[in-house]
């Protein structure tokens, strides 16, 4: 079966870059090829992706409206024109685009500040953030800046998260016991402010939102087992046991309705939500306040993006279909243009209704659509049924749906595989505890790349040693190996670079300074992929201190390439003939020790 | 001659880490060593080095004060106190520390925008920089943080002294051509105002100043080699060909007393330099100044500690002698502490005067005492010899010490060998010179980080195919090799980390989408070096999705401490048995493909 290529077939078979050459008009406009394509058989994966979706997405929308500090019809317009713009631009076929959790997180903690919630300036507030999310998001598709997500760590998301998730569930407890706790800088004087009033309850909104947490976990977790042990059908189970939120929504609209407890007993509800298509806004173009509102707009670009492109990612390639990168962010920007301009706030992909839409057997950008347009109806008609839907229930959906956020297992994961990256996600978690969820995540990055280079700066180098009469030469602390009195071996497995090649040059020193009889030192290269221009400066003055101490400085293993630079750069002629070797058992054989 | 060692007693013959265990008291009081072995023929080139240091120092201490804005007797105090104190504390036997052009200029810059030059809080700023100084670098060492100096790359380092050079230079044209240049912030304005203001130059001073010039430009350059060809000694030599600088003192002084050139063509003359022993004073104590100074006192505990110990290791590599970075910071800091109570200003080990009292063959630390001797003396007998002095002589003293900073030699080497090594060099020159020596200096760093980062996240990937009949796999872009229709090989030549795990994902995926006949794909992790927390959770997603694709993940070549990681965690269950092989050949084999 083997087959011959010459250099040049091969790397046009194969490009090993994850970005092909010329773009045709459907890498811009990605439902050209969906369209074009479209087989009746897509259809039903599509409906019913799209409807499953809608069911959850309604009462999410209010919830995280709320959560962001907006009216519940904002989550709800923000569910409508954003969905159709991702639907015709977005590279994945089931991303389900809206408001997400964190993202709300980022919008009330970025406007609260700078207008009081509820307030006609706080949605207007809102809006722009969108508008300058959309404007991040869609230059950096643009100049292709969508790798700059990769720098955002795994334990630094995964610490992120669960810190979020925790203020995101916390923020929630004022609806869930009805006592209004002041939204302050720091979290822990919130927390503090809850201990010292959690006398003053409401019971009766306290017994509707565990109630709705209780029914909530038991269709998380249960309803779809005992479904399934009934022998329903799939394409039935699925809708069926996602529609929690929706359960919950009319128990507790029913509950109120029937015994008046938003009268005698205070239960807040909702309230009036206007009917009707979304009204057609604009943001407030004023530098000031842009500048005011530019951190938390990166940070919604940046964690937002993250959070859509992973999921985008993983269900593509469940389906050996490709995302590309660079294009998400363009069709997200578009999006968060169109929620701008139709009285939403900012959106982006988000985690669980992705899942369910593709599970539910989503095909193409048309499910999102559909879902868009059963949004757009229970906005026209079916308003005036919110009206008694208790606060308690949306804060209860919300909890809900961030509590499987906290990550504990991947914590304990990453402790036991890598203490280094334990440290970085325990330092992201409390950062953003401690100083809130913006500044948090920069401090997570900036702990993660330090703790990176840390690391690097201090690479292991292993003195080896012959294993007898064979040309294998490994680590003296690890083999029974051969050594030699005045010949001494070492491996340095990192790249050389400046932040660690003082540390080669000082082991290196302290061995020739602790070794008087020691005559050559073999430097072994096997896992050096690369030497800075600080490194290259180390190994001169390196084999200059050698030289001046009476030892000779030999290189055995390096690559190609890396042999290649250090030849036309005039090290090699520098440091004398002959000391190159091509493997340590060839500098071995040369210096007589093999 | 081989001999055979077992793992332990190897580990414990040669302990690769530039630490060694427990100290001695002489690792504390490095002096305790050298005065107790302290032999009569030491005594030679300890008086020689000591003397001509103190010859260089007299008028460079001079010059250095007026560059850092101080009178002139503050740059001989600087020399005197400190350098007994590291004498006795510092481990580097010949570094000549006092008072060097980076430091004072960076003086300058920090105190200069908080009082006039010359005045007397001037003065107290000066002191409390060197306090603050001190405190920095003796915690520093005591808490062992010496490495840090190690992240300033050789290209950054570079570019900071060149572009510095440049400001110090620049900064003594005032008294080069006698017209006053108002300090700014920024220094493109007093390039503007000095080319505005060329014509009203005092052709007097400036031909004292050029003058002054040739003829240390001609010691520097020319001397030496004529003196060879005499065939006098080297030890007459070498005093000789250093005393340019006391030399333009003695001539310009001589010149101006002859002439009254300070009467009649107002040349700036040094005035009254006070005799005695310097004064006993005190910082000030106030937490407002200090944090005014504190960014200032950090660049020059950062700087001032890197240009100390690279010229400290160098010369002690030479004689097969070691430094301790740490307890070169508490000598310093100690020296600092000793400046800040005798009238002085921040000191450091200096790179061409320790290089002539290396080369005059100093010893031991006292040949440092012996300077600050000579030093005293000059202080309490000769300073009515310098009231004629011209500035511009100093200020040519300064110009042609700084000139061979500025190193487009360095430039052209590291741009043909490594051009983001050059970027890095480019961006800290540019910046020192755009917006100051202190921030040009942390932008260069970052810059050089960022570069690091952004190298290894588009890590080398190569496929490989079998060369015909070997065991032997190599790149299939740059050999004729074999491949295969339903495998593919492909090695990484980089450690994996979170910010290049996504890359190696996307390569991958993007792959398997466009070989649809793919069925087994072998990563070879020959070069890895490390796999942390993000890359394994690619590594499992990855695995996931070729799973779900259709595609067989094996791995090949990866170290033993790697493999026995992913193991103790699970992975290797994960991608299943018989999926790790020990080579690049066995998975091949395995594979059916050799």
């Amino acid at each position: 079966m083997a087959t011959f290529e010459s250099a040049k077939s091969a790397s046009k078979s194969l490009s090993l870059s994850p970005k092909s050459g010329g773009k045709a008009i459907t890498h811009y406009l990605p439902f050209l090829d969906w369209l074009v394509h479209y087989r009746r058989e897509d259809l039903v994966g599509d409906l019913l992706g799209g409807v499953i979706v809608a069911i959850m997405l309604v009462p999410q929308g209010m919830a995280y409206a709320m959560l962001a500090g907006l009216p519940p019809q904002v989550g709800l317009y923000a569910s409508i024109v954003p969905l159709i713009i991702y639907g015709l631009l977005g590279t994945s076929r089931t991303l389900a685009v809206g408001p997400v959790a964190i993202v709300s997180l980022l919008v009330a903690s970025g406007v609260a500040p700078l207008a009081d919630a509820g307030s006609a300036e706080y949605l207007q507030l809102a809006l722009t953030l969108a508008f300058l999310v959309a404007i991040i998001q869609f230059i950096m598709g643009v100049v292709r800046a969508g790798f700059l997500v990769n720098f955002l760590s795994h334990p630094v998301v995964a610490g992120f998260t669960s810190a979020a998730a925790i203020v995101i569930g916390f923020s929630q407890l004022k609806h869930l016991i009805g006592v209004n706790i002041p939204r302050t800088h720091y979290f822990y004087e919130q927390v503090l402010y809850a201990v010292e009033h959690i006398l003053e309850s409401n019971v009766y909104t306290l017994i509707i939102g565990l109630g709705s947490i209780a029914i909530l976990l038991y269709f998380q977790y249960g309803f779809a087992k005992h479904l399934k042990k009934t022998g329903l059908s799939e394409s039935i189970i699925a809708p069926v046991s996602k529609s929690g939120p929706l359960v919950v929504v009319l128990l507790g609209t029913i509950l109120v309705v029937a015994t008046n407890l938003y009268d005698w007993a205070s239960v807040k509800i909702v309230g009036e939500v206007p009917a009707g298509l979304p009204p057609i806004t604009l943001p407030v173009f004023d530098v000031n306040v842009w500048q005011l509102l530019l951190p938390t707009a990166l940070a919604i670009s940046f964690v937002g993006f993250m959070e859509s492109i992973s999921v985008a990612k993983s269900l593509a390639s469940k389906r050996r279909q490709k995302v590309d990168a660079d294009q998400e962010l363009v069709a997200l920007g578009a999006a968060n243009f169109g929620t701008t301009f139709s009285g939403g706030y900012p959106v982006t992909g988000g985690f669980s209704r992705s899942v369910v839409n593709f599970t539910a057997g989503a095909n193409t950008g048309l499910a999102s659509i559909i879902t868009a347009v059963l949004v757009a109806v229970t906005v026209i008609f079916l308003t005036p049924l919110f009206y008694y839907l208790p606060n308690a229930v949306l804060a209860a959906i919300i909890m809900v749906a961030v509590f499987g956020l906290i990550d504990v297992k991947t914590f304990k994961h990453v402790w036991k595989y890598n203490k280094a990256d334990a440290a970085s996600m325990i330092v992201t978690f409390l950062a953003v505890l401690a100083v809130g969820v913006e500044t948090g995540i920069l401090v997570g990055v900036a702990a993660a790349l330090a703790l990176y280079v840390w690391r690097t700066s201090r690479p292991h180098m292993a003195e080896v040693g012959r294993i007898a009469s064979t040309e294998t030469y490994r680590n003296v602390e690890r083999h029974e190996v051969e050594t030699w009195p005045q010949t001494v071996a070492i491996r340095v497995d990192e790249s050389l670079y400046f932040a660690n090649t003082k540390y080669l040059e000082d082991v290196v020193l302290q061995m020739v300074a602790d070794k008087p009889e020691l005559k050559y030192l073999v430097l072994i290269g096997i896992a050096v992929n690369d030497i800075d221009a600080s490194a290259l400066e180390t190994l001169k003055s390196l084999n200059q201190e050698l030289r001046d101490a009476g030892v000779e400085l030999h290189l055995a293993g390096f690559k190609g390439p890396i042999t290649d630079r250090l030849k036309a750069i005039g090290f090699i002629d520098h440091i004398g003939p002959g000391r190159v070797h091509l493997s340590t058992h060839d500098a071995m054989k040369a210096l007589g020790c093999a």
